[in-house]
């Protein structure tokens, strides 16, 4: 994927994490890591990795919508809040989707209008058992290109 | 520093981050990263990046405090939340303190007495103005090894 192939190339840290975009349906966003180069002192996922690739994957989520679109933007991460719920000893992925309450078409609505939109984002990374390991919720903002 | 040694040989994301602990006096600890290495799509930090070194810098405060102590404890990062509020164009350093109100006479209390403690932590990365291009606060646990 395109996408995939800008963030190894221009993010040396999504390059050192090895990270690959597993899925994309639009709604959610898929971002898959390795353990090896993401490892802490405790031989578990280190929690800079966690956040990290949860990150990346709501800014694909929000960059890949204004792509196809056709609305060029600079995204930004504002803010987040993360929980860091178990220890990750296995390769794992980023799973990102629109936050409660939240639709691209209100985002595409004050982006038409203002050139910058804002969406809230949630991303988890889960167990094999389906239980959460690390959950991030963040705003971007979406800034038109000139 | 003995303690920037063990981070960078024992997590791999460090080293590619390039850190080095810049700073330590007991109440707060400054880790320094070059731009380089950190940068993202648009040239400035990126924010894994920035929260990375958040992170690792509480981490390694914590950490270094019960090394003091001479009580080995395995650290872990549960909570945090961050606010990236101006991009960061050069070379950056993150200093973290205790949180407000948290004094490591509780925690070395909690740990003696249950071998488990939680500390709060806050981090920011400062500009060059002093004002803050990003905060982190975060709370660890810390569990005395056996």
């Amino acid at each position: 994927m395109a996408l995939e192939r800008e963030l190894l190339a221009t993010i040396p840290l999504a390059s050192a994490m090895r990270l690959s975009i597993a899925d994309y349906d639009g709604d959610s966003l898929t971002i898959a890591a390795p353990l090896a180069p993401n490892i802490n002192d405790k031989g578990c996922a280190f929690g800079g990795s966690l956040v990290s690739v949860m990150t990346l994957a709501g800014w694909a989520l929000v960059k890949l919508a204004t792509h196809a679109r056709g609305l060029p933007c600079d995204i930004y991460v504002q803010d987040s809040a993360i929980h860091y719920l178990a220890p990750v000893w296995d390769d794992f992925v980023a799973t990102a989707q629109l936050g409660e309450g939240e639709t691209f078409a209100a985002f595409f609505d004050a982006l038409a209008q203002q050139r910058k939109g804002r969406l809230r984002v949630r991303c988890v990374v889960p167990l094999a058992d389906g239980s959460a390991a690390a959950t991030l919720e963040a705003r971007f903002v979406a800034l038109a290109k000139a």
